[in-house]
């Protein structure tokens, strides 16, 4: 039950629907970052039960034997916030109405429940005062129903787009890539784990329409449910249509798109051209990707990961936190001087100690053993080479043997490997003193891939 | 003064400091749309008054001459809740604290003053219990500020880079697709109103340095500041700098850059190598983006509009719709059901009223004349040809007049403009009975930039 005179003794108690991948995963983070998410919230967190079908099945990670029940309605009754991670209609559905009609608070990531019901729980929602949280329902990790929710609320959604789907995105990326044909990379997306035995829900679009209920539910204030959304699956995209797009230059993605106009709103799902240069066209892989028009904002657009155990709980936990932090009255976020929680007051370092690369573009003498005394230098340092290249047609080794170029001097441009910033500048600094260098034209860090 | 039992007759009474480009629109916005405003709230609001230096000075819209007032502190202490985009440290900064401190919500959209006071106005914010909102301080109309400090609350951020100030990202990308050299660049920034005259705070870095403080004290939970900043701006970036990086595969950004290691937290800005598949690397013109980097969610990316009137008055807006929500103790955030305020309960429509555009790939008979009777059924259902295009060596006028050529048929690709769906389908579904036609192979929709 909610309740708004809590004392900061009793742990706010947290009971969690459903372990399978992200509910184990959610489990974990209770468990061993009780202390963390607690200092998040500013005030104690407990999860007081997890509730399964069967107590003895396998999970991700081995949830305390004291915490598993077979009873959700008790563990609801008892609980101050429910995490509902069972997917489907039912008991999901009863379950999460019966904590929203007591007051309870909610977070769940059940988009099938939600593009049915979504409208009649979000009724008992306010009709209780209870509070209910479902940014994992789309876009998996990708903030995408708080910004629509509550950021972009003094403006005008005219149009959402989405990728938010992996499983389609992967077999359409594959074969725009790959030029494999649709049951070959849907076999393939099978074999990594991207798509299930049964991919009916993701192939044919049935996934992505209750995610495109949700968006326009949010997007334009409307109870809208699966049913009002069209919906076209991949399964009749051929090589031949990716081929035939790619050589006009579009690529083809499944979209959900909600628009608005000034009859309605069309909720719809369906291969999609798109140009090459517009930015959900680059959205690779498994990756998800929202992209949102309002009047004011313009164009915005949201990217990561739209699904998997570890990226859904971090939507999950986000929405756990944010409720927890309401349920206690406590500060309404967190302000800027605060502690991490799991550390001491993060401090700031000077940039010496940052660990980057860096790109070097110096002329140096064109003669033998040059490179050599360079690397030497940077070996010196504890700074190893990505990539070395001398642009243009003098040689690193003096191939080239004329007078002049000998007397121009050779481009050398190096990339290093990550290294201390004070051992990379420490280098340039040695590098510009030796006689061999003549000049050192350019030094900028690099920043690659995580 | 926030007021937790106010009454839903009484208007929130909302103040507003400044009158420039992003105030001037925010102004008009709760003027002209005080009951869209006031619905997605959930009870009345009010534009009290607007604090100006100069009542007769021009604005971008013309405010009503009785909401403006030079006495700012009378008018903060009139109000629930202050809108401060008067830009600069002082007088902003203390009639910021003056609000705070008597408990009355603020909604700023001053980079510069955060990254200085950013900690002090938190703790201010804390020890009365007043709401302090800064959406708009970093990434423009991006929801960025609100997805770190509530969306990944139960997750660690490792590291945020962004592309966070417009001007120089225009400068750089203008150099590395036209070539031109750095003050050339700038000029044409200035022209187009992207820089302004002294163009120091941008090219230099100290505003992205302003935003990295502010990011890093949200992701890290820590008071940085602008000190604790390392920054290097982009006037040392060379046209040949440029040149050599696209040789290797890179593009140069001016980055924000914060990042946490067991040690601490560096922040830096600078101009930064990117390879050209990063995400970021893709960020053209004005824009902005930022990549966060988290434990659990992995990688996301944030990207829209980060400057101009309109765009940051979104991020306002939806600052003070949040926050007036708060105040008034109404419904946490709007359900799935409700109405848009400015309208009756948006209604679902059929796809066929939808507007979209058609790919349509056929084969047609291979002789003259049928292009023309292709084109006539098109015309009939009002759906124009926005491109046509026959692949392989077949001429769609039978140029290639061989047997066996026209034997195969023709293969045409068509790209319709914006028509109804319904007339689209209707076209489909005639040329798929016309004699000339051999067979209709794809049908896809088209989206192209909005």
């Amino acid at each position: 039950m909610m309740s708004a005179a809590r004392t900061t003794a009793e742990p706010l108690k947290i009971g969690l629907l459903g372990a399978g991948n992200v509910g184990s995963q959610v489990a974990r983070t209770l468990v061993e970052e009780r202390e963390l998410i607690s200092s998040r919230v500013g005030a104690p967190i407990k999860l007081i039960g997890v509730a399964v079908r069967d107590v003895e099945a396998p999970r991700d990670w081995k949830i305390p034997g004291e915490l598993l029940t077979t009873d959700a309605e008790a563990l609801v009754d008892e609980s101050d916030l429910i995490i509902e991670l069972m997917g489907g209609l039912e008991p999901a559905g009863a379950l999460v109405e019966r904590a929203l009609r007591a007051g309870t608070a909610v977070v769940t990531g059940n988009k099938a429940l939600l593009a049915v019901q979504g409208g009649a729980l979000s009724q008992a929602a306010t009709e209780s005062g209870a509070l209910l949280r479902f940014e994992a329902a789309v876009g998996g990790a990708i903030p995408i129903l708080r910004p629509i929710q509550e950021s972009l609320s003094g403006d005008r959604i005219t149009k959402v787009m989405g990728i938010v789907n992996g499983t389609t995105n992967y077999i359409l990326d594959q074969m725009d890539s790959t030029g494999a044909a649709f049951y070959d990379a849907l076999a393939e997306a099978q074999r990594l784990g991207y798509a299930e035995a049964d991919p009916t829900a993701d192939v044919e679009g049935h996934d992505a329409a209750a995610k495109a209920a949700i968006l326009g539910a949010l997007a334009f204030h409307a109870p809208f449910t699966i049913d009002d959304v069209y919906c076209e699956g991949i399964t009749a995209v051929t090589s031949a249509d990716i081929e035939a797009a790619a050589a006009s230059g579009y690529v083809i993605k499944l979209l959900a798109i909600v628009e608005k106009n000034d009859d309605g709103a069309i909720l719809r799902v369906h291969p999609t051209l798109l140009p090459r240069t517009h930015p959900l066209a680059s959205v690779r892989g498994a990756f998800n990707a929202v992209f949102v028009v309002a009047e004011n904002a313009g164009e915005l657009m949201f990217y990561g990961q739209g699904a998997g155990g570890l990226p859904t709980s971090s939507a999950i936990m986000g929405d756990v936190v944010s409720v927890a932090r309401r349920l206690h009255g406590g500060p309404d976020r967190p302000g800027a001087a605060g502690t991490d929680g799991d550390a001491q007051r993060v401090r700031g370092l000077p940039v010496d100690d940052a660990r980057t690369q860096y790109y070097i573009d110096m002329v140096v003498a064109d003669r033998e053993g040059v490179i050599a005394e360079v690397a030497r230098v940077l070996a010196d340092h504890h700074v190893s080479i990505e990539s070395m290249r001398q642009p243009g047609s003098v040689s690193i080794d003096g191939e080239v043997d004329t007078e002049a170029a000998r007397e121009r001097g050779a481009v050398v441009q190096i990339v290093t490997h990550l290294a201390k910033e004070k051992d990379l500048s420490d280098t340039v600094a040695t590098l510009r003193a030796l006689d061999v260098v003549r000049a050192v034209n350019s030094v900028l860090r690099v920043e690659v891939e995580q």
